[in-house]
């Protein structure tokens, strides 16, 4: 496809822009200069111009008296050497003896103090070659050699065809059944990073004949087009027929997870790109296929991106059949990088947002084991991701405030929350993959929380316990808590349908203690084994109408507008090494944790208490 | 300066930006979802929505059977799951008996192919951190979300004013002594690319009164303001004393070469930079104090450049009293990196287009030895750098021409030269420095070329030698030859100024084994002392009349216009080491070479025959 599709546009034509626009833009010719700079020779110090010649024989014991403007001149730095001039003596070593004689104590070299003429760039000297990517400081060089328009390769019009009869453009309200057409704003972004000049056309609605008029008109304006197809790129995807008709279809299905659906055709000797609606899949398609085909046209290396061998903190299964594009969370602990997998799913589009780098798992693998080291591809710098705190384990609203604050304070440094419970975060510590826990863990002996499992589980390390906060549990039920639901025993009710956080949650753990506590069976709660990853997605549940109760944290009922029913306060700690504890980057996190601006934006949230928020709650003695 | 000046402008304010132009501008606050992506249950696939439980007891044995709109209702992939439903089967799965009656042979499980309210973004999640810079991908989501005009910092607001009255704009033909603005142009490509808004106002003169009143304005309109010196800046420097009178000068010169003359002051609370009028001296500064100023008032962390360390090809001597910014060419030859410095000079605008890297030389440190390792900061990718042929030695005007072709050829290699002349070219193979020599060495005793060169400098690396052309050598004169210059013995006349190569030039060679068998003394030749390092040069030097006559090739003589008197005809050669000979990139060069295209580019430079290049003229046998 590439070769086909890069040999019917090869020459993308050029034009002349403005040496001030020209920033970024790819020459499309060698520039030479076209004069010298300097052009005369001129002073490089303040002082007097002489000819060499007539100072040869001065000395400290013989010095020669030069006569001014009749063969001294008074130059500053930058003044054209006058006539018969070939160098400058500085003016302190210039001896007044009258308003016009001179003294001069040494002979002065030809050509010194003096630039002279091309010093910088010569006449017809190259200063650019062409397909080069115009930078800042190429652009003084340009206007010193006489350049005022510069001629660079066109930018390659790519036109952007959303399809799709559920879409409906931004700006209006989505009914049930109708989404925002989002995509073609990331395909502009990427377009537009790539060289590219994106053109974005209305929503074509899922029907052979609209589409196939809109192609014809995009793929007249354009050098490449891409179809964008909806989301539901399901029973009524006429995309490829439309493309079959109009020109020569060449790959229909591409073997990679995401981004399989992918059509790739040529029509009236333009490439034409069918992207899959899934915003992850459309990704992987323009990263794959259209960016290598901007980069040759504008005749431009493709950047590789640096790679890094990283462990990962989870196991992935991946299909033989399909070469897997994995985005993964990146943190350097001690010595190693950590790789924790993002969701997988062709429509998290924040995978994208949230991953620092990507692995690949090629065709014919099983996939990663935990704990086993792959090569990953960087999407940020290694500085970015060393200054980066990593925290795995329970997750609260509050973390996300705590990033923001974190980096409005110290905008070198990050926060990487990932949310596998309090359970998972207490095994990532153990495996050395985090370099802090968020965990709430109720000791069901003795009430305490989260002491006793370090101990257990963590006996060689050193901790140190220090508390984010305390915060209210209780059940999320629908606004005005119509099917009136109290306590954690209307949950067995025949008509209440419950939706779970996942295995290893200290919410969980709450959950069963108190059904034990009650001597009820977690067998007879509907929805007990529908697992939600974290409170805002429970509380969405919830609001959704898809389940009548879930359990979890007052901030996210607030947030999502259910109503909450208060059960317990419990405290929520942070557990970290005391290796990580003395870096700069996680005194940084403390210090941002005591901040008042923190306390009060969480306790805006709802449900919480600060009043203890930084203390060092247990340290673990030295072993 | 910087802590005072970032006190002084900590917060840019915000404007929100419509989400297609926030693409590069930093976040102002955490952008949260204001709606859930997706919105409903949608189903995932094309199918059946069914409920779950409705379906518990079917098997291949006992299939249940629904009716459609009863309990059983088509869905396409994106729709919303109908009032009820909490499953999708896939249409594969489904078995029709009638229009109305279908049957299912396995149970679905809950929530089984939907995809499910916010299983990409739950509302009030954080899809964005405040102070991020916006990336394609992150436009996406924000549109889902619920996004259209984007809370962004404003960008600091930086004035450009270039003062000199020898300065005259772009557009107009500079007199003698006076030179075009270009400074201004390179200071808003930085500015831009670190983020902020320049604004370029005029030219101003060396008046006190009118720098001054300047000044004002642009303190007024910006957040910070760089006032440019001309390049000379001598005895008629108003701006110190603007600035002391208008404000604080805190800083006036800095420890670094180039950019030692440079002010730092504070004006009606808002910083001010005099940056020094050489181009290099001005990046310098603005890269010191202005990119990090910047970045600051940003919020963002200054990036990091990549770092290698190098072998230095050349002496350097550096001052103990300055930190030293050394521009240099980097190439990776086997498995040494190479660094070649540039021009020194503060003035040679184009050492920062040439540049690959920089070397600090620090304060009390004099300076680095030829083979000596030091550390260099990238200014390109290491990919680009490893893609580079290097090829030191000789000058000849068709190497910017071979470089233009080859990168025309293969977008991904690169062509750097070096000019050292034929003997540097030889040294730098011999360290093992360089892919391949250009050299027309001829051997007074065999009146051949090259050959017994590399026999008695090289004798332990097999070399292949191919002929890059034949060229015409002679005499650059003034237009009309005024002063009748034919031959070499000319040059001895009294009233003939002459203009000479560096020593071992190529060039430089033939002069003086002409001088030898015409038993002339090199002293007789006015100026054999004054040194130039290229043809070019030599021809500018006798178009500007500054002398009368150089010796070199036609080309240059086409190029500047001067008169060229022919004396011989040479050839040239490239002297490659068999195992660069073997690499692709070499291969790449010498297959343009060979280019019918190549060939005739140069040939209409003039004075060229280009019918053997690319012949192999030479190899050594293998030792």
């Amino acid at each position: 496809f590439l070769a086909r599709a890069i040999e019917k546009c090869d020459t993308l034509g050029q034009e002349n822009v403005f040496v001030e626009d020209a920033l970024g833009r790819i020459t499309a010719t060698s520039l030479l200069a076209k004069n010298s700079v300097p052009h005369y020779h001129a002073a490089a110090m303040d002082g007097i111009a002489v000819k060499a010649a007539d100072t040869f024989t001065a000395s400290e014991t013989e010095p020669v008296i030069l006569k001014i403007n009749k063969n001294a001149y008074f130059v500053d730095t930058g003044s054209p050497l006058p006539e018969g001039c070939d160098a400058v003596i500085m003016i302190e070593d210039v001896f007044p003896l009258s308003s016009e004689d001179y003294e001069i104590r040494a002979a002065a070299t030809p050509w010194q103090h003096v630039r002279s003429i091309g010093e910088d760039i010569v006449a017809s000297e190259m200063i650019l070659p062409p397909f080069h990517r115009i930078r800042p400081v190429d652009l003084g060089p340009l206007v010193a050699g006489g350049w005022e328009y510069i001629p660079v390769l066109k930018k390659p019009r790519v036109g952007i065809l959303p399809t799709g009869s559920e879409l409906v453009p931004l700006g209006s309200r989505p009914e049930k059944g109708q989404i925002i057409e989002s995509n073609s704003y990331t395909f502009a972004g990427l377009l537009r990073s790539w060289g590219g000049e994106p053109r974005r056309y209305n929503i074509v609605k899922d029907e052979f004949d609209l589409i196939k008029k809109e192609v014809e008109q995009a793929v007249k304006e354009n050098d490449l087009v891409l179809i964008g197809a909806g989301s539901s790129a399901g029973r009524k995807d006429h995309t490829v027929h439309v493309l079959q008709e109009m020109g020569e279809v060449l790959v229909h299905g591409v073997a990679i997870r995401p981004g399989k659906p992918a059509i790739l055709a040529i029509v009236q000797g333009k490439p034409v790109v069918g992207v899959p609606g899934y915003p992850v899949s459309a990704y992987f398609i323009l990263d794959l296929f259209v960016k290598p085909l901007l980069y040759r046209w504008q005749k431009q290396a493709l950047p590789e991106r640096d790679k890094c061998r990283a462990i990962f903190t989870r196991r992935v299964v991946s299909s033989l059949k399909e070469e897997e594009f994995l985005r993964v969370k990146l943190g350097k602990v001690g010595k190693k990088i950590i790789a924790t997998p993002l969701s997988r799913g062709a429509g998290v589009s924040m995978s994208l947002v949230r991953a620092d780098g990507l692995a690949r798992i090629p065709l014919n693998c099983e996939g990663l084991e935990a704990g086993q080291e792959a090569e990953v591809e960087l999407w940020r710098d290694m500085a970015e991701i060393e200054n980066t705190v990593v925290c795995i384990g329970s997750h609260d609203v509050s973390l996300d405030l705590l990033g923001s604050f974190f980096k409005r304070k110290y905008p070198s440094y990050n926060l990487a929350s990932t949310h596998v419970g309090s359970m998972g975060g207490i095994m990532a510590l153990k495996r050395g993959e985090c370099h802090l826990a968020g965990i709430h863990l109720l000791d069901e002996k003795t009430g305490e929380y989260n002491i006793s499992f370090l101990k257990r589980y963590l006996p060689g390390i050193e901790i140190v316990l220090v508390n984010l906060l305390y915060r209210q549990l209780g059940l999320f039920v629908a606004p005005g808590n119509p099917k009136k639901i109290y306590g954690i025993e209307d949950l067995t009710r025949d008509e209440i349908l419950f939706v779970n956080r996942q295995r290893g949650a200290g919410t969980r753990l709450f959950l069963d203690y108190q059904l034990k506590e009650k001597k009820l069976d977690p067998c007879s709660i509907k929805g007990y084994q529908r697992e939600e990853y974290n409170h805002l997605a429970v509380a969405a549940a919830v609001a959704s109408g898809s389940c009548d109760a879930g359990l979890g944290i007052k901030a996210a009922a607030v947030a999502l507008g259910v109503d909450f029913v208060p059960l317990a306060q419990e405290r929520y700690d942070l557990a970290i090494p005391l290796i990580y504890y003395k870096t700069e980057q996680v005194q940084g996190l403390l210090e941002t944790i005591s901040e008042h601006r923190f306390r009060k934006a969480v306790e805006e949230l709802g449900g919480y208490d600060l009043s203890h928020s930084g203390e060092v709650i247990w340290q673990s003695s030295k072993i």
